[in-house]
């Protein structure tokens, strides 16, 4: 099944942007008439007809909504430090928002080499990973921002968690923190470091804001590949 | 840490090959009396002095041993049907190495589009991955066959799980197989069918031979997510 997206969704009419139109009245060769699969980004699919094939800009008319369409249960946020090469963080948003992620929150850290990111290219990536894996809800990229400002900023009432490798304090399993029955329902918020690993300072801040620092297990795991472990132990929690 | 890697080793001597040699002597101009550690590729660690500091063919005496360097706590065996872009065939196979496989044996299914795959390669990325994290042991790549092939040819005492889509019969959890008790200690086979799925006789082979059917959750995952996510699985349950 195709899917497009389009963020003008009303008066059951759906807009498609500029892109979107090209790829379905040029490349796909869509006419008037014929039914296309719309997702807004925000969790719902459209069954919709094509009435206007205008690659300049395409309308097509609601059928049907079905919210919730591939939506994961449970609200996730992966803060991680980007990575001196990008592609591996690419990789990372691209496999993520398969798996199932809600937000992932670039935070820079003491220890980054890579101190600046373009969220635009990894805002698209998100887009046609959740449009090849059928999912209504597209995962949002947040601006990078300190992870002195990301740990002073997380709402109180989440699960959340913090993965380093320094021994200054028993880290205790993602898989046991997260079978504590006493979490079910919260949104989960967890850190990744950066290759250098996170600073004193920041496991000190975070500890102090109430992250539990948690382990991944015996492997030594790369940023991205942590990262996505982490996001795999969310996934199979709701398995 | 910087790992080498030698398969000749003997009489408390090691002997790199070519490559070894020369990315030991000229690409990090190692010299004699330099301290060096070698993997054997089987789970030890060799901590060495260089001796001989030919890029030709570097030779060094073994100071001490270290078993079972960075090994995991279970034999998982990854048959995974060669993806269509080969790209996300080989990030498989260096991520599954970071976070711990014992065997990826390439499987080529009767829905298979690719049925050729080069294993020279795959193995050079598992070598690589497996230094990269710190590993004695590195995946042993088996050279492509049939998924049926390889269901007939099985161990019969191993826990052999095989994940599909078709809706042909209930598939329990992956976590829920893989936390029942009962199966703890055995060597694991997970079998990941490719893009078009595995055929209806393929899976009727499977069930007849007792592999269990096994569903990953809600998410719909590419083949190489799927295979990813069912490694990391096995590796969570030992976290």
């Amino acid at each position: 099944m195709e899917l497009f997206f389009s963020e003008d969704i009303q008066d059951a009419r759906v807009r498609l942007g500029a892109d979107e139109s090209v790829h379905c009245v040029r490349v796909l060769r869509h006419r008037a008439g014929d039914e296309i699969s719309v997702i807004d980004g925000r969790g719902s699919l459209y069954r919709c007809v094509l009435e206007i094939a205008d690659a300049k800009g395409a309308e097509a008319r609601i059928l049907e909504r079905t919210p919730d369409f591939g939506v994961h249960p449970y609200h996730l946020t992966m803060a991680v430090c980007p990575t001196k090469n990008i592609d591996r963080y690419e990789w990372f948003v691209e496999k993520a928002t398969e798996i199932g992620v809600d937000v992932v929150a670039p935070v820079i850290g003491d220890h980054s080499e890579r101190k600046v990111l373009k969220t635009d290219r990894l805002r698209r990536l998100a887009l046609s990973a959740a449009k090849q894996s059928l999912k209504g809800a597209v995962p949002q990229i947040a601006e990078p921002r300190s992870v002195r400002d990301f740990i002073a900023a997380a709402p109180a009432d989440a699960l959340k968690l913090i993965c380093y490798c320094f021994d200054d304090v028993e880290r205790i399993p993602i898989t046991r923190v997260l079978s504590d029955s006493g979490q079910a329902g919260k949104p989960i918020l967890i850190l990744i470091g950066p290759e250098g690993d996170f600073s004193p300072e920041e496991a000190e801040l975070a500890r102090a804001a109430g992250w539990q620092p948690v382990q991944l297990g015996p492997s030594r795991l790369r940023t991205e590949t942590a990262a996505l472990t982490a996001v795999t132990a969310v996934y199979l929690r709701s398995c």
